[in-house]
């Protein structure tokens, strides 16, 4: 069977990793948002990339979810003690990455070109994709008026209220070569639990990426359960939009495109609901606390995938 | 008494500390070179400033004498896994200097002005400045082409032959602001025991440079002590220029400026060639291996130039 599955941050990187254990090099393609990555301190920052390719290289911090395992950091805090920017927190083996990708694109080369180059020296055999090679970038439209992702998610905290989202870039932003060719010739498409507004619709939002998907078994993971999210302000983001923040409103916001559904068993009650919207359900445990979880939900999500 | 001192790296470095020693911040501005900075990661590197303000802070490698104390490898040492340069070892607190004063020149700000404020995080009293605002980039005419700086001294390991050097861009380049003044106004100019062709040498190519040395009392250290340096090229460079290298060589590369000259102990013998150069000479131990040396060699050529 071969999969492509799209992720975001932490909770997407989980899954894929999961995947992977199941699936062979040639059974998966993992499609990565490049829409929060940002230039900070003159470097190009892939924040879900990295944390997909850290965490499928057994790299991770496996406390934080992103960042790198056995981190110092010495560099930041002598940033800090210079007065420069302090507020994204940037590990000394985390700075190597992003230096060495920065390099590597003034030199003229393509993110997804760097990532496979840097995949190699990780020892991951999965192909991980940056979603485009051309720069998508997610605003975000506050009651303070639009900020850059990072400045939004990590500079204020997600503090400001949220009134919507646009992808700067993302109309001419064509899908990285590969992408496509994966999607038609895989068997379904997996949304792993990443956040609906800021993961999964920047790649959804390429203009050739809808085509592809249609007609095409696509089955998402719910990044809500019990109506919170695990990792980061997707329930927030949904509330304040005025929805209420659940599965079913995850299942709701991908109607369109999706096929079938996995909720976490706490949700059995939204089961029926995501049924009415004509789409096919899992219900299973889909919190992800350590590597046998990971393992075994993406096992449930693969085995939904074939009987459907 | 007010002094202006000329300094390069470890040697220029160990000597401007001594003097702050001595000396009260109105009473010592110390002048950098900066024809050995170079663009490397993406970043603007200033080795010879920085192992200056290193070494007045405290914050210097006593075992190198440049670099951080205390210092970690990690972000090196990842880019090197990823196969990127590392042919020029950067340490975690020192990549901070550079990421943060890169971040800064890309604002607009001048390197005198981002030293001055690293300076002051640093709490370091006394006035470092930068030679020039403008890039001055010493290249190295050797048998095998011509060759940035870094790229001979650090890539290549001085093993190419040198034939010459020159200072690119410092024609159209002007002494920092501050530094003609400081001259004007100085009892006498120190040049610190650092390399004559490519420390002193660039900081005396700028062309305003010169004038305001004229009629000046003007004391060398030498770098050289029995025939050989303490650290760097300098001695193998006069060999390949055809030039015995000696103390002596030092005194006469400089004689169209230089009204007294500092030789170590060890190089008695010399002296009285000095002296034929119409050269003021002082014979005194000029080997820095500790904090006490630096401040007893400072004192001494101080007193040098008092009497003198």
């Amino acid at each position: 069977m071969k999969i492509t599955a799209f992720a975001g941050g932490v909770g997407g990187a989980k899954l894929a990793h999961g995947l992977a254990q199941h699936l062979s090099p040639e059974e998966l393609t993992i499609i990565v948002n490049t829409g929060d990555d940002f230039e900070h301190l003159g470097l190009t920052i892939c924040p879900d990339l990295d944390t997909v390719c850290y965490t499928l290289a057994g790299l991770a911090n496996p406390e934080t979810g992103w960042g790198r395992v056995n981190e110092t950091w010495n560099t930041i805090s002598n940033i800090e003690k210079l007065g420069g920017p302090n507020w994204f927190r940037l590990g000394d083996q985390d700075f190597a990455t992003h230096l060495e990708r920065t390099r590597r694109l003034k030199e003229g080369k393509k993110l997804s070109e760097i990532t496979r180059e840097f995949c190699n020296a990780w020892g991951i055999q999965h192909a991980i994709l940056p979603m485009s090679d051309s720069a998508v970038r997610t605003i975000v439209d506050t009651d303070e008026g639009e900020l850059p992702f990072q400045e939004y998610f990590v500079h204020r905290h997600c503090e400001p209220r949220v009134k919507g989202f646009r992808f700067d870039g993302v109309n001419s932003a064509e899908p990285v070569i590969g992408a496509l060719e994966a999607i038609e010739s895989s068997d379904a498409v997996i949304f792993c639990p990443s956040n609906p507004w800021v993961s999964i619709d920047p790649i959804l939002s390429i203009p050739q990426m809808r085509q592809v998907l249609e007609n095409k078994k696509i089955v998402a993971v719910s990044p809500i359960i019990g109506g919170k999210t695990v990792k980061g302000p997707a329930a927030k983001m949904y509330s304040e939009l005025g929805i209420e923040p659940s599965a079913f409103a995850v299942a709701e916001h991908y109607r369109n495109v999706l096929t079938g559904f996995v909720l976490d068993t706490t949700d059995a009650n939204l089961e029926m609901n995501v049924q009415n919207l004509t789409i096919k359900t899992l219900l299973t445990d889909t919190l992800m606390n350590n590597l046998t979880d990971r393992a075994r939900l993406a096992n449930d999500v693969l085995n939904f995938v074939r009987s459907n």
